[in-house]
């Protein structure tokens, strides 16, 4: 019932499923839209996966991920990050793709500086910006939550990702995932703040207790955030897209696709 | 060589030492401080605890702790709830502590409304402020990490924290623990705008990667965390109290207490 108003992040069945997999799997339970992984595109060749998408007649919520823009060494790894991202951005593009999905990156390797990876992460945004442009492709800004600062992204908090958008300026939105920022007090001030460059929407849960501070996300309803409610703030504040499920979790990667599929779906409807 | 700017939150060696033993480890390492946990000043009587830590010539930078508004059920709950922080507020003022560290309490039993369990914890504050007034026992609300907020702190960011001050007046201020705030784009904003607002100062470290997220805290040194800096903007902002070491962690539990005590002062002189 929910499944049009849905799109499936593949990395909910990672362990289970390949794109190919994937996106017959949406076909099938009449799911509206697919958020493939990089890896599982190139594995069946981007061409060939953006037909399959295509003739399935799925939209494209996401391209997961560009970004990493600190985990590089020196010039050469800085420049290999810039290059990596452009590539990023051309697979979005033909893929057709509504967004690339940037996870900026964590502290530079031996460095304990987050406003040196904060500039990095800016700077890296700037040079790739003209291209993401000239593709057509937006860049979503992925706030993800404080735990993951020292490893993953140095970008923490909505207010965070729409002040460097400020910077940036035309081509560069956010992502917003509810696991990422539903404790943030200042949350529903930077939705409405966001307004429009609002340009995915991913929910997934939060478990009591949390046992692995990246592959342990809930399924939604299992945990203790008010999707709903977030929901219907993104919603207000004019995003019209698709709701993407996401979930890392090493719990719902042991278990059958189609029943984590169908569960997803029925929590959609149950809770966004 | 840094003991004398040091306190021992006694948390540190929970598992291997009793208060007693804490008080007489703090005299035979020359370490100025201690901040002693409400169950251990429970097992040894607070009179005894406070004789004790006064003929060791030890400062108490503070209670650990008041707060938890949000755990009771039902009216019955909630006054429990007060009538525990004040008995902790006596037991501070009991001890000479020189702040009754306060961890608000996470979402409400069964309830995933953040803003419910955020008014409780501020009625809560407002209902034993005039106790704490009276006793004069400044109460010290400390932000805990984001990834903390389902079940131990709504209080999620210094700026919070401060907001939440704001409103409560005379005889509130915050504790600070590196852990809780480092990833914080807006720390260097609210820690100016703290001031002598700051009761008490504490460090351990960022571990990557952090195994558990309550009890895999690293000794100072050991992780990410700049605490050196951030030290520095506290003292700039008019603090002068000790620097606690507070480090919950499974690891280092099961290590000699001497050895960890050491190892603190060392890392204390180093780190901060």
């Amino acid at each position: 019932m929910s499944a049009h108003l849905m799109s499936l992040n593949t990395a909910t069945v990672r362990e289970q499923m390949s794109l190919r997999q994937c996106i017959d799997a949406c076909a099938r339970f009449g799911i509206a839209g697919i958020s493939p992984w990089r890896d599982g595109v190139a594995a069946m060749g981007v061409d060939k996966a953006a037909r399959a998408i295509r003739d399935a007649g799925l939209a494209v919520s996401g391209l997961c991920r560009g970004g990493m823009f600190t985990a590089g060494v020196g010039a050469a790894g800085r420049q290999a990050a810039l290059d990596d991202n452009r590539r990023a951005i051309d697979e979005a593009a033909a893929l057709g793709a509504s967004c690339l999905v940037m996870v900026c990156g964590g502290l530079a390797p031996d460095s304990k500086d987050l406003s040196v990876a904060r500039a990095r992460v800016q700077d890296g945004l700037m040079a790739i910006l003209p291209h993401a442009r000239a593709a057509g492709v937006p860049l979503a800004l992925e706030p993800l939550h404080p735990m993951t600062c020292a490893d993953r992204s140095v970008l923490s908090t909505l207010g965070q990702a729409l002040d460097l958008c400020d910077a940036l300026g035309e081509g560069a939105g956010v992502a917003l995932d509810v696991y990422h920022v539903w404790w943030d007090p200042d949350l529903s001030a930077q939705i409405r703040r966001a307004g429009t460059r609002i340009l995915a929407f991913h929910v997934c849960d939060w478990l009591m207790p949390t046992t692995d501070t990246v592959f342990d996300r809930g399924m939604p309803g299992d945990g203790v955030i008010e999707i709903r409610a977030i929901h219907d703030q993104v919603t207000a504040a004019g995003y019209r897209g698709l709701t993407e499920v996401e979930i890392l979790s090493h719990a719902w990667w042991t278990r059958d696709a189609d029943h984590v599929i169908a569960t997803c779906i029925d929590r959609v409807a149950a809770y966004c």
